[in-house]
């Protein structure tokens, strides 16, 4: 079988890939109110990005407005969906259920956009055992085996900085492909490995510092 | 009094700002184990960042390191929490208390990094009333009079996007002065008002569509 002829893989360019959440947020926002038709003038009104970069940035997906008319609501939110992966199960598991990794097992948003958390891991024996809104928790000398039980190729990990990179290791090991990086270390991996960070305590320093400058203006 | 005397603002560009936390993560597992001085080699070898450019970021706050022993690690973790602002106290409203405002009420990451979640608001009656952690939920059209009590001025936004810019403008009516915006929803605000945007769930679309590019290889 020809894979190449049935995955059509596009590659963006990131800020693109960026953008395309901000689009499918609004225009998720309008088909919910039953509005028909959108132009790139009015995305680009709302959201602050210019009307062309939109309209470029949505011709990647082979999406295309219609002169006067513009693009076709219900089904933008369909391709965007579609394309972001939104709407495919990706199974992951949880590694650290300190306080962060907790409060991720709990948020239900996740797995509205695809990620579902289906077990969690931690070296605390009295949290290992236990389970958050039915969700297992396992010790993580279990990480490896239980990876060949449920297939998983995401990690998403929440544990103390010092143990960022040996946790990030023993998923690797283990067979994950992917790690979504909460903690602000900078973990080391083989080029296959997926990292994506999202340091949301490295984001309050930014907005600290904005306010600092505000208030010196 | 004169102001700029005291307050020595450093601007600083956004990647270093960006930077900064990466830094103070791996120092400060340093410091925990008790290790002295740290070269900046050393740190680009752990976090794969240029030597050259952690030496230039660092030196916009004014440290330095010494010839052939590097930095002091102790007083470089303090210099770095001090200019990020994690140790200053920041009160907080959280606005949204569904899945992911619930559950970054309950994350106590947050006051280690200088945010104090002090109350938290929802349209919903069921909700408002109640407490989270001892923070008390109050109706969304409480929020100008608790600002006035509370004194508080960044607001948590975890609302459904279609919420978003209503309850921003909320916000901002109510004397609120910086917006953490955990919406995929680009917000419009008045210059003077800091957003900062940290759309977890668009991280997830990046990680997905690294995959998909890895399992194309």
């Amino acid at each position: 079988m020809n894979e190449t002829k049935n995955i059509q893989k596009i590659i963006l360019p990131e800020p693109t890939l960026r953008r395309l959440p901000w689009y499918l947020a609004y225009v998720k926002m309008l088909d919910n109110q039953n509005i028909e038709y959108v132009s790139s003038t009015q995305i680009a009104k709302e959201i602050n990005v210019d009307a062309s970069q939109i309209a470029k940035d949505l011709s990647f997906l082979n999406i295309k407005g219609k002169t006067r008319i513009g693009y076709e609501v219900h089904s933008l939110v369909r391709e965007l969906v579609d394309f972001l992966g939104f709407k495919r199960k990706h199974r992951a598991f949880m590694i650290g259920v300190g306080s962060l990794g907790a409060a991720l097992m709990q948020d239900v948003g996740l797995a509205q956009y695809g990620l579902n958390i289906v077990a969690g891991f931690d070296i605390n024996e009295d949290i290992a055992g236990k389970s958050i809104c039915g969700v297992p928790i396992y010790h993580m000398n279990e990480l490896k085996s239980r990876q060949e039980e449920y297939g998983v190729s995401i990690a998403v990990l929440a544990v103390p900085v010092e143990h960022a990179q040996d946790a990030a290791n023993q998923a690797i090991a283990g067979g994950l492909k992917a790690i979504w990086n909460f903690t602000p270390y900078r973990i080391k991996a083989p080029t296959n490995i997926v990292i994506q960070n999202t340091s949301i305590y490295s984001h309050l320093a930014l907005m600290y510092n904005r306010m600092d400058d505000m208030n010196n203006k």
